[in-house]
């Protein structure tokens, strides 16, 4: 069986709350490390509906410097704090958020319990900004009306999967069997080789989300994203309002589709929609009508890649 | 039929986030003026759900530098200005809040459509904060961790009712009324003087609410709030926990029904409940054995005076 890699939604609107939805935040599962992609209002309260742990959170990821996607952090570093964490907390993101970050610490706990540690994300590229064991994440460089970039998060190549019944047919001890997951072939008592290629299957696919949120359109994405899994783009607008797309610095249905169909992304799902829009399926339809797998963003939505 | 005074409910839990309550935040509609008490993370959204009109904001009142009343402000500020709020807010509290103020606006809206005026407030003496034609608010010294002040909300006695018979009976003109409802006799065509105790029936008796959240039980509170129809009173915990009261500045039930009892007022909200608390009818019964006419605080709930 796969490996976790979910992709929970605690906020999709945008920046005028609603009835209907919290502004940006969404959580990424990988392996049972919790990542956060921005931090709207409400995130914390959200994030008590999804029966996550909270000590689990290793690194945030922020856009850019527009309260609904950061109003919700100081709650949530602080509730973590009264949650009697340790751990240190990786912050990434633009260098205008740093100083609001450590405005709030210092203002609000400054006796917080854990270290946060602000990582400044050079917006105008695309570059690795974390990578551990299992996984890497990338910026994605962004047009919005101040600095902002997306992530991209991709998971590393796993191991082997053992055949069992060729470990069976050469009574291969237990202790050789990581070294042949991680690609050794095996001798035997006679000195036979067999090669690697007999023992094991291949590793399962190697799986990737990106999130691009607050954008215009950017070419480069589809590059960058080249056959993601999963992408998440914001659809503030449908074409209709293309005047606001352009004036806000947002992009339309139609055009997070375009940019998915160029990315020849897996599945398309789209969200910070305008409070303008009661049914939202207006949009949807937008995007299908240029990329067929598309879904709506949506609060208390889980996704499993 | 009396003038409007409606207390809302937007948030009555403590710090730690849970499924059941929103950090604190109440509304108090007095006469259509609209005044926001505290504004913890998620009040925005909460807001939405009252159906009430953001123009109609004209005071904040703060109690504390605490994150659970005051990280909501952000968001509220902000959209206002979405809005094209014009009209100047007047947002009253400790000194030490003013700077978040204003470094939230420099740094997230410094462009925002209206003023934002900090009224600095002495947390230390019971003292007339603001007052209008129709209203005053004094400040309530309460003991905390920190500066921190309740709030006492008065309305201003209004006019005298007219009674209609005897307007009718003496024929008195329109343009005579608005003096008689404010106390003046009236002289008939034959020069008999018609005393105002026949003319008119005593204004609506005044009405008044107290707001007292975070803090330890304080003896001023029963003077400075004798009488008031509803008393909020913060009850963090049950006497069982009362160590933790103590250690961190709160009130015990049973604590928040005497201060109560002690102010012979009308009737006694509790709320700012601790988490730890599935059901917090363990509280209400508490404040009951001391003060009959209690009720819990609860998102959505309306109370009118």
């Amino acid at each position: 069986m796969a490996q976790k890699f979910d992709i929970y939604i605690l906020g999709c609107g945008s920046a005028l709350p609603t009835r209907k939805h919290l502004p940006s935040c969404q959580v990424v599962d990988l392996r049972d490390k919790l990542l956060l992609l921005d931090c709207g209002e409400g995130a914390q309260l959200a994030w008590r509906f999804t029966g996550l742990n909270w000590q689990r959170i290793t690194h945030i990821f922020l856009t850019h410097a527009h309260g609904d996607h950061v109003f919700g952090l100081p709650g949530f570093l602080s509730t973590m704090g009264l949650l009697g964490r340790t751990a240190p907390l990786y912050i990434h993101g633009p260098s205008s958020l740093q100083t609001y970050v450590e405005f709030m610490k210092a203002h609000f706990f400054p006796d917080l319990s854990y270290d946060v540690r602000y990582e400044a994300v050079d917006t105008t590229v695309h570059a690795l900004v974390f990578e551990d064991r299992s996984m890497e994440v990338w910026s994605l460089p962004l047009q919005h009306r101040l600095p902002c970039c997306g992530y991209l998060i991709k998971e590393k190549p796993g191991l082997a999967h053992i055949r069992r019944e060729m470990i069976d047919f050469y009574e291969i001890p237990v202790w050789a069997i990581n070294n042949i997951k991680a690609g050794q072939d095996w001798t035997t008592a006679t000195g036979e080789v067999i090669p690697n290629s007999r023992l094991t299957t291949p590793p399962d696919p190697v799986r990737s989300y990106a999130y691009c949120s607050d954008t215009m359109p950017v070419p480069g994405v589809a590059d960058w994203c080249r056959g993601v899994d999963l992408m998440y783009h914001e659809a503030t607008y449908a074409e209709s309002e293309l005047d606001h797309a352009l004036r806000y610095g947002h992009s339309t249905a139609r055009q997070a589709a375009e940019v998915a169909k160029a990315a020849e992304v897996g599945k398309l799902m789209i969200g910070h929609f305008s409070s303008r829009y009661e049914d939202e399926n207006e949009l949807l339809e937008e995007a299908r009508k240029v990329f067929e797998n598309t879904i709506l963003a949506n609060e208390q939505l889980k996704i499993t890649l």
